[in-house]
C-alpha cells in the first residue's frame, strides 16, 4: 500500500494523499512507523503554531484570521484541530470546522480534526505525526488548534514552536480553573473579543498572573495582544508577535533546542509504546486478568503481581 | 530500616510509622514496593471515597463535615488531599489545610497533603498507594480530596469507590471548562453553597447534563444533592447517599469488579514504571541524548532512533 509514488504525493501536496497518510496515522498500525520513517527527511521546514485556551475563546476564528493572512504572503497552511473528548461541546465544534470551509477550499490549505475520544495518551502523538506529515508535503505553517483542558492537549501546545494561550475577558475565573498549566505555556496570550465589558479587569488581572511567573529559565517575556478575531482586528498584531517569538527564538539557539527537546519527549513515547506492545501480548494480559481477584482478596498484592510478570517478560526475551 | 515491628506498628495506627510509611511511598524507593507488599494482607476494608471539583467548591469544608459525622459513628477517617500544581492556588490550600486542623487532633482522624508539583503520572500512583497504608493501618473511611483538573486528578477520583463531585451555583462555565470528565466519574453531584444565587439555574443545568449522559453501562443514576457545608447542613444526606451507593455496588458485585477494574490499571502502571526503569538506564538515556541533533536535521527519524533503542533494549536483556 505504501510506494515510491504514495510518498510522491505526500511531497507535492496531494491533498488525497496527505488525508490517508493521516488516517494510517490515526490507525496507529506499523505502516504508520514506516512511513513517518519515509517522510522524515522532507521535514523541519514548516514553523508550528499552537492556539489554546477555554472552550469559547474563539480560537477557530483567530486560526481562520491567521490562515487568511499567511494565505496573503502566499504561505502554505495546515491546520489540526484537537477535539476535546466532550459529547457536550460536540456540536460547537462541529459548527467551528463548518466556519473554517471559508479557506477550506484553497489548495494550499490543509484542514483536519483530530479526535481525543478514546485516544487519552496517544493523541499527542498521533497529532504530532500527523503534523510531520503536512511539513513533508511543504506547509510553511501549521496550525494546532487544542482546547487547553487535558495533559495531552497541553503536550499538543507544548510541540509547537510557539503557544498562543487566547483568552476572553470572561475567562477570568477560568484562569484559575484551567490552573497554570495553560499559562506557562504561553509564549503570549491573545485577548479575544476584547471590545466586552471586563477587558481592562481582564487585562490586569493576566499582567497580574504573568507578573507572578517565573522568568528565571529564559528572557522572553509573554506579552498580551488585545483582538476582535470575529473582525479581524489585532490579526497583523498576533503574526508580528509570531515572528518576533520566532526570531528570538533562532536568535538564541532555542529553536533547534526546543525542537531538539520535543523529539526527547516524543522519542521517549515512541519506545514506551513499543514497550508496552511488547509485553501487553496475549499471555501477560491474560495472567494479570486471572490474578486480580487474588489481588482483591488480598492473597497477593499489585506490586508482586506486577513484578512476577515483568520477570515473565524478561524472560520470554530470552528465549 | 523496615522491621516486623514497623509494619505491626502501623496496623496498630500508630500515626508515626504511618507517617514514614507514606514519605517512604513519595520517595518512590525500593523500600517502598517491599512495603506496601507486606501491608497488603490487611488492605481491603477501607470504603474509599472521592470528592473532586473546581477550586472554590468547598471541597475541603466537606471533607471536614463528613469526617466529624463519621467520627460520631465511631468509623476511623483517613485524609488524603492532592494540591494542585498551580502555584497562584498555594495559599488557599495551606489555608484549607489549617481549617481542617479541627479534625487533625484526633487520634482516629489521618490527614496527608499529597503535591502533584513535579511528579505528573506518578502522583495517582503514590497516592493510592498511600491509601493502602490507612487501609492497611485500620482505617473505615478514606477520603481523596482532589481538584478535578489534571488527568492525575482524575485517576485518583477513580480509584474511589464512590466519587462525588463538588459544584457550587457559579460552576454554570466551569461545568463547560472542566469538560466532561468531571462529569462521567460522579457517581453523585454535591450542589454546595447552594443558599446562593443562581443554585436553581445551576441544579437545572447539572439534570439536563445527567439526563445527556450515557447510562447504558449500569443501573445507577447520579442524584444532584444540594448541601451548605460550611453550616453542616446536607452531610447527613451526602453519608446516606454514599451509603446507598456502596450497597448499590455490593448487591451488583460492582464492588469487586469495580476494584479489581482499579487493580488492573495499577498493576499496568507499575509494570510501566519498571520497564521505563529499566529501559533509560544510563547509557540509553546518554545515546538518545546524542542523537537528537541527528533527528533535527532530519538524518534519522525518531521512529529510527526508537527502533534502535529498542533492539538494544533486547540485547541487553538477553545478555
Amino acid at each position: 500500500m505504501r510506494s515510491e509514488n504514495f510518498i510522491e504525493r505526500i511531497f507535492n501536496n496531494d491533498k488525497r494523499a496527505i488525508s490517508r497518510a493521516i488516517t494510517i496515522i490515526e490507525s496507529g498500525n506499523s505502516n504508520s512507523t514506516e512511513l513517518l520513517k519515509d517522510l522524515h527527511k522532507n521535514i523541519g521546514n514548516a514553523y508550528r503554531i499552537g492556539i489554546t485556551g477555554p472552550p469559547g475563546a474563539g480560537k477557530s476564528t483567530l486560526t481562520n484570521q491567521l490562515t487568511k493572512y499567511y494565505r496573503k504572503q502566499n504561505k502554505k497552511v495546515g491546520i489540526i484541530a484537537v477535539d476535546p473528548t466532550s459529547p457536550f461541546t460536540g456540536g460547537a465544534l462541529l459548527g467551528d470546522r463548518v466556519r473554517m470551509s471559508e479557506v477550506g477550499c484553497d489548495d494550499n490549505v490543509f484542514i483536519r480534526s483530530m479526535a481525543t475520544r478514546g485516544s487519552l495518551g496517544g493523541l499527542s502523538k498521533k497529532t504530532i505525526d500527523a503534523a510531520d506529515v503536512l511539513d513533508a508535503a511543504g506547509y510553511d505553517i501549521i496550525i494546532f488548534e487544542t482546547v487547553g483542558v487535558g495533559q495531552s492537549e497541553l503536550d499538543v501546545a507544548k510541540a509547537a514552536d510557539t503557544t498562543i494561550v487566547v483568552l476572553v475577558p470572561e475567562s477570568g475565573d477560568s484562569i484559575q480553573a484551567m490552573k497554570a498549566g495553560l499559562m506557562e505555556i504561553a509564549d503570549f496570550f491573545v485577548l479575544n473579543k476584547s471590545d466586552r465589558p471586563g477587558s481592562d479587569t481582564a487585562m490586569t488581572a493576566l499582567k497580574t498572573i504573568l507578573m507572578m511567573r517565573d522568568h528565571t529559565e529564559k528572557s522572553w517575556l509573554p506579552n498580551i495582544l488585545k483582538a476582535i478575531a470575529s473582525e479581524n482586528s489585532g490579526t497583523k498584531e498576533i503574526v508580528d508577535e509570531i515572528s518576533r517569538h520566532h526570531q528570538f527564538l533562532e536568535q538564541n539557539g532555542l529553536l533547534k533546542q526546543n525542537r531538539e527537546k520535543n523529539y526527547k519527549v516524543r522519542i521517549k513515547e515512541i519506545v514506551e509504546h513499543l514497550l508496552k506492545d511488547e509485553f501487553w501480548k496475549e499471555r501477560r494480559a491474560e495472567s494479570l486478568q486471572a490474578s486480580l481477584s487474588k489481588v482483591v482478596e488480598g492473597e497477593t498484592s499489585p506490586y508482586q503481581i506486577a513484578e512476577t510478570l515483568f520477570n515473565d517478560f524478561k524472560t520470554s526475551i530470552k528465549q
